[in-house]
């Protein structure tokens, strides 16, 4: 048997893969690149390439106005492909539509007029920036109280701390699935559950979790929910964003931002606004096309090799990566900053080092893209889809090397910040 | 000399056009097509083509996350060219950002709460469909009253109509530049004179001016405006849309959804919501990098064409639309529905017909794309950067032939609309 942190261990676990072939129908335009930023910005699908290509010069170029006539079913079709494969959605339950956090606004807004009699939000203080800035700009406008339940930032959220911060004045809890700094994955049917039972409405953010672990929106029975498609869904820079509502509770909600796209019959051009039934009504402005056809390729993917195959190479890497950091990194001052049981984290890991600024610099310039989060993380996301173990190898083994011989030291410390 | 109405008086105007090799810069599928709603979904240039390929391919399918090094900055710089070029924007003052029914909403919201003592908002009753359901939102949710000011639907608004709905509780006035439908042009300077004196903020809805006639924002002091990209800018179905905010008054206000793309310094991640100096502060959400691209692409067209030129242009074209149908179309039961005047209107003329959706439906099948607006009207668009003289004659001469042979009278009447 080989040793198990050598490069033929790793050679072995990729010729046993069942996805390995997945990475093949991605652009890899330097093999000597190891991309462990998938978790950010996933990479190029060469069906993506395509598909762009005749969306923009066959139908925009040739079809002109008349290709209206099929775009604007592209964000409700491509919304029930990730949300009946990939969320466990029912048809009609999610929508391509703006950015994450314009539409973590529109559903907040949402839940909040849904619950007049009550006035708090919950959330926690490591959600990601954008989720907690729009829920304090909620606050502020509307007079609402935010309640921040402490996290710990490498082990997770402890659904005892969402339970002490419930009680009838709480409209909404507002958290993300698997956290952006540390992949720790939150309780999402068991918080919806506590959520309930205070009589409140949820609104989880999947950006970090779709595509990378299991999401059963339905049987856990949650409200909302809001993602993006850059990462793990490998939509490219900017792409829509998607949400989710419960059928049942679709009608009953209204949504602050009312636009021609969430217009019953939108092209009667009536005078008052009259909201669409169901999911229609939480779209707004005119969606952008390519960008819907670039999700609908890149989720596509993620749909046809599986969530639990995914999930299942997603945990093995990860594990494998954390038992390398062990081995050679802990030595070198790493220690890790995710929960340490694969099934209690999403497709990435955080370790910490002191100088992970500088670590982070000087890994890009040996050609491994990892993420540098504050204050001393590194962020490294082996996405299951297209990373393979000896990926992996080769990236830990050139982080070794580096900090074994003090490369990162040459390096300047992280220009000052504002806050 | 030719015959006023002939074919020959056509390609003699097309021979003297100065931006007539403009048109080999956009991609024309099918020669046959007359296409006369450029005004709606304008076409795709060659370079755009080119360009999404490029950014696709090596940017994003190459560069993968290191791109944000660059693409962070495409909403600023887009934004300058569409400002500084287009619309008489001083830098810094425009920025490409979600979609024009979203910027809407941020900015009237942000000119309610600048405005803390008045509860009113001025609106027209032929405003474009979402901008109309905006305000009523806003209206709706923060207790204001909205004033829709009676225009008249092929005249335009008059701007005593506005006066006379303003007094010391109008917080915003929000009007389009050029009305959807009938192409009138708003008078945007005096229009502001007259919020400006009441104290009233107002906001432009610049979508059907931009690109078709010069708009100065700056010369005129205007507050706010914003405005989508697909149409006379040629970005594209669903390309970013823009907004302008006033420099000096930028960091006065405040818009409703705080995003990390909004937050002073963002990459911090910082617990507290501080909004980016400028124009930055009314980002929300990740950018759509290759819709960004696309805007800088059909924007630099227009603005390599000149804003005079194309005015010019602008109002030859539809000055001799109005002229064949006034000689071939108005004995048939055509009725202009535009000013007649070519300085009062943009680059768009309707036509009343009562019959106008089963014309509509003949013309297509005839390959002439013009548009139907509601209940009664046939908009013709034709975008000076790719239009010809030629088209219009040809769009006007097969409009003509299938009215006087009755076969519109052959088409289905309009669906019944829910409201």
């Amino acid at each position: 048997m080989a040793d198990l942190l050598s490069r033929a261990r790793a050679e072995a676990l990729d010729a046993a893969d069942p996805l390995a072939g997945f990475r093949d129908r991605f652009v890899v335009a330097d093999p000597h690149l190891v991309y462990l930023d998938g978790n950010s910005l996933g990479r190029l699908p060469r069906a993506t390439a395509d598909r762009l290509r005749t969306a923009t010069e066959q139908e925009w170029g040739g079809e002109l106005i008349r290709g209206w006539s099929h775009w604007i079913e592209l964000p409700r079709r491509v919304g029930d492909l990730i949300g009946t494969r990939l969320l466990g959605a029912r048809p009609g339950e999610v929508l391509l539509s703006d950015s994450t956090t314009v539409n973590l606004y529109k559903l907040a807004a949402a839940a909040l007029a849904a619950r007049p009699g009550r006035r708090a939000i919950v959330t926690d203080d490591d959600n990601f920036p954008t989720d907690r800035y729009v829920l304090q700009g909620l606050a502020a406008e509307r007079g609402a109280e935010l309640r921040v339940v402490p996290t710990d930032r490498d082990e997770g959220l402890d659904p005892a701390a969402v339970r002490a911060a419930l009680d009838r004045d709480v409209a909404l809890v507002c958290l993300s699935h698997v956290a952006y700094r540390s992949g720790a994955l939150a309780d999402l049917p068991g918080i919806t559950r506590l959520a309930h039972a205070a009589g409140a409405l949820t609104l989880w953010d999947l950006s970090h979790a779709a595509g990378s672990v299991p999401v059963e929106l339905a049987a856990a029975g949650a409200d909302l929910a809001v993602g993006c498609t850059y990462k793990y869904l490998n939509a490219g820079p900017g792409a829509p964003a998607y949400l989710y509502v419960r059928a049942d509770l679709a009608e009953a909600l209204r949504q602050p931002i009312w636009g021609w796209f969430g217009q019953r019959d939108q092209f009667a051009m009536g005078g008052t606004y009259d909201p669409a039934p169901g999911i229609d009504r939480f779209g707004v402005g005119t969606p952008p096309v390519l960008g819907c056809y670039a999700v609908a390729e890149g989720a596509g993917l993620v749909a046809e090799a599986g969530i639990d195959r995914l999930r299942g190479k997603g945990m093995a890497l990860t594990s494998y990566l954390v038992e390398l950091a062990d081995a050679w990194l802990a030595p070198l001052g790493f220690r890790l900053a995710s929960p340490r049981a694969p099934e209690r984290r999403g497709s990435h890991v955080s370790l910490h080092h002191p100088q992970a600024w500088q670590v982070c610099q000087a890994l890009i310039d040996r050609d491994v893209i990892p993420d540098y989060r504050t204050p001393d993380r590194l962020r490294l996301g082996p996405a299951p889809l297209y990373t393979r173990f000896t990926d992996v190898h080769e990236a830990l083994s050139r982080l070794r090397a580096l900090v074994a011989a003090g490369d990162h030291k040459t390096y300047p410390a992280e220009p000052a910040r504002v806050t």
